[in-house]
């Protein structure tokens, strides 16, 4: 959401208020400064891809995109959300509040037919490459609280190269139409475009291989509805370490709680790369690497899942065959793990996790896939009509 | 439906209020037992799929499939619904309890904008292969009982080889999502496979060659509402009635009525095949075969045309050219028909109505189409809220 | 619309209440008599396409299509719209009574979320070829009014060569379903058949290259809407003006009004075509062609400016780069443009106005293309409910 007014009602709050500063950096706020006009919101974003410097990454940024100054404008005691477009811009008081909004959610939907809160909202879905799954999940979200919405899921041919439609144009069509958008994008920093040029908020649900911030909110908000609490948590991340965004994007949300550990389980192809260890080592945050599943199992209290995502490794399938299979969680696996842990995945699945385990009520990633539609649900009322 | 809990609030009525029994068989009732958990459901599905020892069937398997056991859940006089999956779980006081829902629907489309009954319910639309007209009529459905849709025309990107995840992780995430799925598919028995995993309804909106249960009980309603009797009719069957899976669930579902005779009017090359012959004689049902169209349709009450499917002949275009244009429904046909007589076809039609017949009151296949609409806001409201 | 009752409310009025009588033609009123049947309107159309006589028109076919009867069905002093299909149908009363229901429309959307007038009522939107922006401001349209749309973008389906259906009975399938039809087709004249054939009203979404009449309205109702008047109005028509659909139906309906001035700045290749010169000179319109941009930006109310659009140049890439660039707004252009003009554009555009003309407030093209959401909230409304 570009601040499209020299007005803001929202009282803004210093960086007095931010619990725990971050590494500074000059750019991407999310929640955004009252008074800057769409071209400085613009520039901005410019100045953002040139502090990348050529670089590429593949998963968030950790430095580079720490927030710097107060991550949320206030009103009373409360942050006001514009858009969500990376994890970063998430620190533990704005999860909980996130979190606290979810749990009415669930209850929402256990009364329906029910809250007609957003009626009237129109929300767009903005796709730039299909994702059925995710699609769904929004606009449930949406229905479920008595909103509409537009969807497109080739919104590529917007912007075809026989017509030449330059995104931004495309996205200041689309706000004149809907109220809110969420957007699907095949390239990275995509979604934070949309956001500065919108005059209404946008959602990333997903640009390139970087950022898929409410998967992100919805792992850390299943790990508290399953286990009580986050401080103190015992994580064990499992299967394609580099290249998942899912545990990129979670490792640094558990940095924001107390006493974590983190155990990293993965084949030596895609270990878990440096900049988040060194990243989790300098907020103190414990980790250990280990190849032995079972062992981590049997200590942790969530241990989360991943496959091996063969479409990351392009003609080497011979790695890809190296790789997957190592770590399979299977009842044996399960039988080692404590009463009141958990296994997670982000789904899909293929056999990184045995089907014998679905039966057994530690499998939670249909009740974590399910926990998305709540996480759906509570960020599009804060976006669309506050506290 | 899987039976997801232990409980079931409805009392189950056994064989004895069954009022037709058919050939025994150990599968696959509908209307389920309230106590199995999803693990027996999946064992049922798979002793299914075994039972029919490599045999391929291409329209209904009338034999393996009959109802053995008392087809409902009782609630008072009322049988529940949990799912739609094929025409042969359908006896003639359900048809008939289905078609006084449907009556009620017509009005309540005749004085909309109108009734608010599913409001709150959300149905999901999953459809693995496009059919427009099919979804079209499901989502138009829900909508006049203001209910809500999630769509998706290309399902099987959920499924991609890429990423590999199963039909059945799929459902349990779309169930997530939504209160009923409406699923199309392109392979036979999926529907059913969806239905013992889901703990939420499932229809049939067409799975592979086999079923295509609302088609079937749109044809029955149709000659119901156009003759006003079932007992005692006399219908002629023409075309391909070797492929088509709508003349072969028809002629299933008639033979649950008293007095009913069939002709059947085919090209040599797709004559109705001996399965169907060999289940109405055992039923007592009058059947014969004839290629005089004229003589059938001046002695029948339904002339029941049916495109003959291209697709269907592969390489084979000489017999698929051989085949079509032998019997055509034109004003010379409908000269002989009685007054009362009515011409259905499920459509889509090419030449084999001529377009002149369509002014004709006898011409009932668009009213049929309309039909359609009505018998799927009834079993969305029966499967929904019940009665 | 077809009239399939025959009884009409409307009370018909002759030409005598015409205040402009156009060239006769014996065919394409869009406001239809009220006692002919199908099988006329039918033979009517069948009869347009004869008329054509072989000969390919691009764009609007003036002569062959202006208003010869009465173009509307009173009630009390207002007209009935049946459908839109073209934009010769609109005489200036009926442009004006329809600005005035969208000016309606603009405080709707103000005081949204909001008004339910369109509640019951479910718009089929059935697409030949996917046209994202133009689908999803009609779908926005309906559901700001609190109706309900069944979505389709591959209505080609329907229709497959493999299943062979009429493009008619498909019409009379899908008007079983909904209660209004937006059609986009890739062929010209798709929109009149359609409405030739559906008992219920048909918008024209654009059917192949000669129609897009709700382009055509949200045009001069932004002109009318930006600088306050119709009347004595100067506009420079620039770019793609032999194969621009817009610039064609826009010069069309300006004929309408008093003392306008057209200014055509066009590369030679894509020069304004010889038909729409001689409408305008034989409806005593004003018009010059010119090469100097910047002279008449300075002289006119509205800078209309086209995309040079590469897809009709086919293998004349040559042409293509020779015209565009030729006359780019820029703000330079913007400089000696008066404080009240404005630059217009149907969008998408390319370069052909430079981005930094974006930031003043004489760039109208988002506002021209929100300005099409209210033009077609106020079509729905009149065709579904009336004034």
């Amino acid at each position: 959401m570009a601040a499209s007014s020299s007005f803001s009602p929202y009282k803004v709050h210093g960086a007095a208020s931010a619990p725990n500063r971050e590494l500074v950096s000059n750019d991407s706020s999310r929640f955004r400064q009252s008074l800057h006009s769409r071209s400085v919101a613009q520039s901005r974003w410019l100045s953002n891809v040139k502090s990348i410097n050529g670089e590429r990454w593949n998963g968030i940024r950790c430095q580079a995109f720490d927030v710097g100054h107060k991550p949320s404008f206030m009103i009373g005691n409360k942050f006001q959300l514009d858009d969500v477009i990376e994890a970063q811009q998430f620190d533990r008081d704005i999860l909980n509040s996130i979190f606290e909004v979810t749990r009415e959610m669930e209850k929402v939907e256990k009364n329906s037919p029910g809250s007609q809160i957003l009626k009237g909202f129109l929300m767009a879905t903005l796709f730039y490459e299909p994702s059925t799954r995710t699609r769904l999940s929004f606009e449930s979200a949406m229905k479920r609280l008595g909103g509409e919405v537009l969807t497109t899921e080739n919104a590529r041919e917007f912007s075809s190269a026989a017509k030449g439609e330059t995104f931004e144009d495309t996205i200041r069509t689309v706000e004149g139409y809907s109220d809110i958008i969420v957007m699907r994008h095949f390239e990275s920093g995509a979604a934070q475009r949309a956001a500065a040029t919108a005059s209404i908020p946008v959602i990333n649900a997903g640009d390139g291989t970087r950022q898929h911030p409410t998967q992100a909110l919805l792992d850390v908000y299943t790990i508290e509805r399953e286990i009580g609490k986050l401080d103190g948590i015992k994580v064990g991340l499992v299967g394609d370490l580099a290249n998942g965004r899912t545990v990129r994007s979670l490792a640094y949300l558990l940095s924001k709680y107390q006493d974590v550990k983190i155990y990293f389980v993965s084949p030596e192809v895609v270990k878990m790369k440096d900049d988040i260890k060194d990243f989790l080592t300098s907020k103190g945050v414990e980790w250990e690497e280990s190849n032995d599943l079972t062992e981590v199992a049997s200590k942790c209290d969530v241990v989360y899942q991943t496959r091996i995502q063969r479409e990351r490794f392009g003609e080497r399938i011979d790695l890809y065959e190296a790789a997957r299979g190592n770590y399979i969680v299977d009842r044996a696996v399960l039988s080692v793990m404590q009463k009141h842990a958990v296994v997670m995945h982000p789904l899909p699945r293929l056999d990184e996790i045995t089907v014998d385990v679905d039966g057994d009520p530690r499998a939670a990633y249909f009740r974590q896939a399910k926990n998305g539609l709540y996480i759906r649900m509570a960020l599009l009322k804060l976006l669309l009509v506050g506290w």
